[in-house]
């Protein structure tokens, strides 16, 4: 491939790489990931996180020790609490959200499911019949929503989002009125990468007496949140792209504590049950965030997640934002130089504050690149209809492997 | 302690112990589980069921060379499929299922909740308008039909189960009629093991124009199933139990291939739509079982199960529960020598065939006496208000480790 070409400061695009990479002050996290001492590029973070290095031998204490070990003891011992206890270091590192708001359960659906649903039921006023959401929300919310909506008997309004940006406040704000129970949005949009804002729509969907639920699947570990300071009212997200947690890790829910008193989800389990073990008749929900929960927690499926919490942590939200920035704008600086003189499309927002962390370039022949790219383990995304999405996370991605990526994008178009 | 006590034919019972063992076709299975070579005596596989030794090795390789390896290009080339290719394993192995009628998804709850609002939206006569259960069920199922019946707007009526055994076919006939919808029952009852009548009660059900959905948590991978052959509508279980999952491992889901038309759970999620990565507008159910799946199935949980289905297919369940009916009888010949005389109730059946893999055993020190036995390595579990279960997994419990528990039972009773 030819890296020579010149960019507007004159140095190389490749040199550019390398200088990015040596000011990074992420750097260092890079090498805790598996996979990323090979020349392998990874550019699908936001849709399955790369294992830590300690996560196999995490697992496998766990098994032989923990599981193998404490067997049914391990409940009672640790167990029973993971799903608030990481629920609340998720509250605390990545949603800015206070303690006891938070849980990790089932998944991103199900979760939504029932915060919606209780949402209608034991939130909103039921004189309101209307659900609020975008025609390019992620599909599981879009569909989950129409099964709410037959079995509730509520209309859906539809936002037309523009493809190649997203959900803006005006369009919220002509959307919303008193007819609005739920409004429900993606923090950054799927296909985009769209940045909406939270805290702005948040405010006028309030403004029309509507509850907001946000989902923060591509957003939570890659973009700062301030879930209690926006007010919000409840979102949920998943655990097994920017944080790490595996294939089909569970999902998070969060319920701002204004609503939780009283709040009642739809799927009565022991595990939400007052005093579970007690096994007595009768539901009664535990007190909190706790009565979210339905059956046995997936204990294995929180246990990776762990380990990338402890390192936002330490890295803190902000770095992390601003790694995202350079890598979105350097992966921009590449498409500009390379692929939009090929004929390909930028479809996401060319201001970087205005995307999370991937952009989507589209181009007709790249259902088939992504196809022959895997082959050649450089592993963007498919999004159909044409998309090949790049996807960054922040801890796990360097400015050269984005290159080596964006170049062989380049290459393989050329064929 | 003192175990030269004589039994009926003379011989010790602790030499009764090592004839069983040397007599046991499946005793080779007990060294393939993780602490079987210690002096601790597992008596709760039935509530979590020990890992394989195998499983660390399974779960780190797949961590380093699955989800690290392949990472996103997993779920195309295997991982999509696993809800149904091991739902099948499930099914051909344990449950006496056909393939095409059993998937691993979710918790047993969440299981529970869709199968049960399917049935009733899209198979069950909307004029019927109760439920029938048992006032013995676990508590998860009773806990979530009380939510359903609120929501739908049902009735529920309790059967009266006998603690110390379960609900009869008379019971269910006497409880059933024309304004019955869907019989929830289990198959195994939690507490005393009683085994319930599958196929007599489920004739009954149907012959009053009710649908039955079986709870198999303590019965899958420890009692014979023929769900086809008994004609059963619906049934759920756990994988953590006698399947060794791990703990929180997902559920599993058996709709009868006669109701999967038109058949319509109300979670409608990516997971479960035809052609989920075309993401399009509009829900649309994939064919078959699998529109039954909502969010992202949970990967890692899946992946212990799949060794402990590859023993079963091996032994077979007809030795399994051979194998399980000495078990339980020698825990009841270990009680009536140690136990009832002093002052133990036996909570569950006398007759072994009405019994699963447990047996529970009544005495007011005991929730005192199980926390002093798991102190020390032995564990069994204890069930409000007062009660010791015993719970002996076939593949992986010798008789040795069941008399060294019923052992210890007796010397922290006598205490």
């Amino acid at each position: 491939m030819d890296a020579r070409m010149e960019n507007h400061d004159g140095a190389t695009l490749l040199e550019q790489a390398a200088q990015l990479d040596a000011a990074d002050p992420l750097a260092r996290y890079r090498g805790l990931f598996i996979g990323t001492d090979t020349d392998l590029s990874y550019l699908d973070g936001n849709s399955l996180g790369r294992p830590l290095k300690r996560t196999p031998r995490d697992i496998s204490t766990f098994i032989e020790e923990g599981w193998g070990g404490r067997l049914i003891r391990g409940w009672d011992e640790e167990w029973l609490d993971l799903p608030q206890t990481i629920g609340d270091q998720l509250g605390r590192a990545v949603l800015g959200a206070a303690e006891g708001q938070t849980v990790i359960a089932d998944s991103t659906t199900v979760v939504l499911y029932k915060l919606i649903r209780a949402a209608l039921a034991t939130v909103a006023d039921p004189a309101r019949t209307e659900i609020v959401l975008d025609t390019d929300n992620f599909p599981t919310d879009r569909y989950l929503v129409e099964g709410i909506a037959r079995e509730e008997g509520l209309t859906l309004r539809w936002i037309e989002a523009d493809p190649a940006s997203g959900v803006t406040v005006e369009q919220v704000r002509d959307a919303t009125g008193p007819a609005t129970a739920v409004v429900l949005l993606s923090h950054v949009a799927y296909r985009s990468g769209f940045l909406a804002d939270l805290p702005g729509i948040t405010e006028v969907a309030h403004s029309a007496g509507a509850l907001v639920v946000w989902d923060l699947c591509h957003s939570a570990g890659s973009v700062e949140l301030d879930l209690d300071g926006a007010g919000v009212d409840f979102a949920a997200g998943c655990t097994y792209k920017y944080l790490n947690g595996g294939p089909g890790s569970p999902a998070f829910a969060y319920v701002n504590r204004r609503h939780l008193p009283g709040l009642q989800q739809p799927i009565w389990g022991w595990m939400g049950r007052k005093d579970a073990f007690e096994m007595a008749a009768g539901y009664e929900p535990a007190p909190g965030i706790r009565s979210f929960l339905s059956g046995t927690p997936a204990i294995f499926g929180m246990l990776a997640m762990r380990g990338t919490l402890d390192l936002i942590e330490e890295a803190g939200m902000a770095a992390i934002r601003e790694k995202s920035l350079k890598l979105t704008a350097y992966a921009v600086q590449l498409y500009e130089a390379w692929l939009e003189p090929a004929g390909v499309e930028l479809a996401s927002p060319r201001d970087p504050e205005l995307r999370g962390s991937h952009i989507t370039l589209d181009h007709p022949a790249f259902r088939n690149v992504t196809a022959e790219l895997w082959e050649q383990d450089v592993i963007p995304d498919f999004r159909a209809p044409h998309g090949i999405r790049v996807g960054l996370s922040p801890l796990s991605t360097s400015f050269a492997e984005l290159f080596r990526g964006m170049a062989a994008i380049r290459e393989q178009l050329r064929r």
